[in-house]
């Protein structure tokens, strides 16, 4: 049986992956949730119909979103990751030994129940006693903690969704001040080839609040443009100054200490986009 | 009229677009020749069914790989590019002052005709009278030069077509002899992310030849995974080691000095390829 | 390069034609107009995205809106075909040696042009002396004809289209007195299996009006559902009551004279429709 | 999420489908076997990729298949459907009141009972006493019973599948043996517009074999090309014969006693398919 599963990624083109199985969709509180299993990235979490994480490729993102800021970060103990149900982010934070707690506040539950029963690879860091899970709205969760984190990740679907509120300079604010006095925050922003608009934004958003403000990338198949953004925002360090000779070796498949420096060095367009 | 052009990625997953104009499309001699005008990437040209380059994001694929090498050598005089017959990379490599003279050898003189006359944004320099175009086959014309070029392109389709006697050592070789002493030679060489094996082959193959070999990689939205790798065989410089404070400015929009380095920091799994 | 036309024909379900060639496609004053080239069903006329005929198939529509009132009424000698630009209908109807004159009344003048120009196996009898093209409204022109027509023939595009007015009982009155007092009129009414509701309607607009009133099918493989109905309004004869043994034989492909009465015989669901 | 059932109706020309949820898909010990639920025709049975029946349209098909030759003959007591798992052929057998014994010989157990589950609304009469299940090889099972049934159906997919044995006059001449002295053979033979070759030798192996052979067609919005044939084939009586004042009514939604007549009536291409 041919079925596809069909992502507009934008109004004209349209992204077709064949699929072996659907495992699990359904509408939750918050939105339409389906995990599938394909011939080509392997199982896949799509909500919303948007393709959020793969088995082949998670790799780029998760490694990408978290050792970023907590390599940039001399001690983080303490990290947030609002979104990120699939559990991707912790697994990747928690490699990291200074990190006593990762809390993840994730609004909707039924993304964290089908990861773990259907995604072990991506969820797998969720049972770890290191790990606090929070069901319930992150912008409620970072107003009510001041001071706590040394990094947080806002690991979230995209703007034009219940994603919304995640996006912009009044959560930015809360973030700025859920952070410690030297924290650092990390956001995926969107692709600049389809929506320079958006990632101008968001990065101007971030740079009225966080005196050290940067935009890096990173090459994921699934997502559109196939080259996506992230925008990191930091109270004191300089993500690009890191000493990367003494980032310690890590398990990854994308992240080297070389591509830490590399990922800020963007093509002209990009680097327009944030001048 | 919905219109779509359907382009397997690879099997099972396909990328579709919308197209709201055939402009041509022809049996040539040597393929299926199309140029189609899409709402998302504007013009294409379309080769036995796979997207060679669009309107939107060919300054991607043309700027890296003509200015990554004819900034690696210190004199670029003579250049070649086998293949190409768009004309972006000619484009680009007439953007360098020191360079007298480019010969475009394509095998398809259709390709060359129709993108004259279809897709003069990108083909606007074939007129240049540095420019001389040889239609014929690449093989058997760098069979019979030797020591001339300083830089030689290979700017092919892929190695499962009629391009594929442009993969591989017999070919390198040729290349290396119609280099001159400090010749610098470049390809296109696919995705690493679905064609690991390819990439991993042809690298082989051209470090066998060139005492300096290297991969980088450039994010092109249209090509398969997004992000797309050019090997660059050397026989004196370093594109690594260039000097890239005297790198004068460009007019570009997706390469910059800092890119030049950059795009040689390959994320792990790539740089496991090529080890 | 596979190129493929999109059909919805209704939303949820879509047919596909692989393409081999436009041959033309242009915003006309009216439509958005295309004829393209397919594998399976060679040539088609488009119109705003919806297949009106092709080559492989047209044989079906054509004969069916045009023998069957013709051959119910004694001697048509005077027809007029509102829309129909693609000509089909008018070569049918020239089929028939007591036709004098076979008016062509198309509000969109380049169908006729193009497909005069690019689909001559159904465009062929526009050159015939005895059929007179008119480019105009059909409403304005049946209004402005009384008492004229022995036979009007509706072959208009979709009720949700620039054919809207072309559907229900306004319009039928005006062609009640466009036709003589044996007149008789046909039109495209849709699909029951996908539009019983506007086949209802449609039906009972003409039942108001006409004293005999039928509806019949035909087997269609590109039109949506496959199975499309036409409903005739009569004057005096009742087609269902046509002595079949008296039609002539006629080069046709899928009427002949027991059709013509198997026809009015409707499956129960659409008998229903029509009760 | 989109998720799209795309069948391949012939090369060139595919149906797709919004699906809103897949309820099975499994490797039987014969095939792939899925049940979809669509936008569109409801819940669907899919094996190898082919659309079987539609909760929408299923009542084309099932009706056609049996209520022809049920009222054919003067008293079906005993009737074989070979194939037909999904049991909408038993459905409306039993709905003849001189019917004793419905005897499903079906070889894939799986299609039963995952029709049982899915698709109640077809399956429903499977539980009835008067049915028999036999799950296995239908050309077997016909081979060893002589001289025993009215009726005999085949309710099988296509030839060009683990059906092809029953297709053709080795599996005829076994059917002819397995009937009773005036019974009735009934198979569904494929698209007349798609596979005339086809329509056109299975209806000539019947031939060969059955005193009386007649095509019918039903109009089966599903199906490729929409328009579906049938072959009956009988020791004794005319289906075209019958006295259709005497048919009872029944429940039926496409059967009535006038299309039991009205369905023999092809086309002329058709008819010259079966001259």
């Amino acid at each position: 049986m041919e079925m596809w599963l069909k992502e507009m990624q934008i109004e004209g083109a349209a992204m077709t992956y064949k699929v072996k199985e659907t495992l699990v969709r359904k509408k939750t509180q918050y939105q339409d949730l389906a995990i599938v299993d394909t011939d080509v990235f392997g199982r896949m979490l799509v909500l919303d119909g948007i393709v959020q994480t793969t088995i082949k490729d998670e790799f780029v993102y998760h490694e990408m979103i978290t050792h970023i800021p907590l390599f940039t970060h001399p001690n983080p103990k303490k990290v947030l990751v609002v979104g990120g149900g699939d559990g991707g982010a912790i697994r990747e934070i928690l490699k990291h030994p200074s990190v006593e707690k990762a809390v993840l506040c994730e609004i909707d539950g039924d993304v964290i129940e089908e990861c773990k029963k259907y995604l072990p690879e991506i969820s797998c860091a969720l049972d770890d006693p290191r790990c606090e899970i929070f069901v319930g709205d992150g912008i409620q969760y970072v107003k009510e903690h001041k001071n706590e984190f040394d990094v947080i990740i806002v690991d979230s679907t995209d703007p034009f969704s219940i994603a919304e509120g995640l996006f912009g300079g009044n959560f930015y604010k809360d973030i700025y001040n859920a952070l410690t006095e030297d924290g650092i925050f990390v956001a995926q922003t969107e692709t600049p080839f389809y929506l320079p608009e958006t990632v101008k934004k968001v990065f101007n958003d971030a740079r009225n609040i966080f005196p050290v403000t940067k935009l890096f990338m990173a090459a994921i198949p699934t997502y559109p443009g196939g080259y996506w953004s992230f925008t990191i925002g930091s109270k004191k360090y300089d993500p690009t100054q890191v000493d990367t000779t003494k980032i310690p070796e890590l398990d990854t498949k994308y992240y080297t200490p070389e591509i830490h420096k590399a990922c800020f060095v963007l093509p002209k367009y990009i680097q327009e986009l944030v001048k």
